[in-house]
């Protein structure tokens, strides 16, 4: 049998300004060791900002999310032009803010900022076509979003402001110890808390194996 | 008891010009499994040079080692020279050309080249103290420069022209399958092959995590 492909939707390198490089990781590491293959990808755009992670002070700095991105795939990443979600058995979407800069504006406008139109059409088609979509972190701010017709049921830990913008716009949230997950099984999402409640890379790392296996499950 | 403090030596963030960041993720994942403490540093230096990592060619910015490395620590790192060696029970170096970039000249000048000032003290300071080293990938190479007077016995995977120029400067080379390590007891030094032999995430996490814990076992 084919290994079952798994989107991985990255959004730069680093927990401020891009993808949060834990998850990302870990993200790889169960795919891998489910037997499932991963398929990383990214939109070919400039990061909404360069951020100085010693000093937390953003730089002028200007980097580009996929190439950005290519460090944590070590190369091995598509443009996710040339992606076609038919050809995917499910996507993950690792967190970190640039899950919420630069595939949406969530950061820095709230549920009613844009969500990338090239995210928000790949995310739209698996979901449609009844493939699974997992979320750590922030980033189901941005599959909320994406996905707000649907009325997701999805986790973003528990930060009230997060939590009260995105039941705004119609997503139900459920609250979520890090080495849980929350399934939304009409819609086939998967969430999990991740580094919104830390506090430790082993705590987040068992929300991350729980999410990736769900996903794979899940994907037909 | 206080955990044990386990020194992680990055060198940027990125396999082709500082950190292979999924050795030292898990790395980090593997240090807090075990119940110890990871303390992040790096040199504060400009990186050899920065390659993009979707094209491989060098490009002609220049970034940082410490702040690079700050976004695999998520912004928790401290400057090689604000570190006691003593207070370290081990330290650990994750691969990645970085490893043998920035912190020696090994990919430019083989073993005849420098080792950064400060990672040698460094890593003779723990030598001497009898605590141990672990190195991943080609960060052996750097090692194996900066001990070279002890003769010290690690593994590089099975790449014969690096096995053959840190031989020349009296190293001993042991060859070892991905998911293995190699121990140098009289020296307490754990090396293991990761990403020179890859191929997968899975495969190099197996040796990764018996490094962490052979490290983890050996210090006092």
């Amino acid at each position: 049998m084919d290994k079952k492909r798994i989107g991985v939707l990255l959004s730069g390198c680093g927990v401020f300004d891009g993808s949060e490089i834990h998850e990302a990781v870990l993200t790889l590491l169960y795919i891998d060791q489910a037997g499932a293959e991963a398929v990383c990808f990214a939109p070919d755009i400039p990061q909404a900002h360069v951020v100085d992670h010693l000093t937390q002070k953003e730089t002028n700095e200007t980097r580009n999310v996929l190439t950005e991105s290519a460090r944590i795939a070590r190369g091995d990443i598509q443009n996710i032009n040339d992606i076609d979600p038919s050809q995917l058995d499910a996507v993950i979407l690792p967190g970190g803010f640039g899950a919420a800069k630069n595939l949406s504006e969530f950061a820095f406008k709230g549920p009613q900022g844009n969500v990338n139109k090239d995210v928000a059409e790949l995310l739209k088609a698996l979901i449609e076509a009844k493939r699974p979509v997992g979320a750590l972190c922030i980033a189901p701010a941005t599959l909320g979003m994406a996905l707000k017709n649907q009325s997701p049921e999805l986790t973003i830990g528990n930060e009230k402001g997060v939590v009260n913008a995105l039941e705004s716009i119609g997503v139900q949230h459920t609250l979520c110890k890090v080495d849980g997950i929350v399934v939304d099984v009409k819609n086939k999402i998967v969430s999990s808390p991740a580094y919104m409640l830390g506090p430790g890379i082993a705590d987040v790392a068992r929300g991350i194996k729980k999410l990736v296996e769900k996903v794979i499950e899940m994907a037909q």
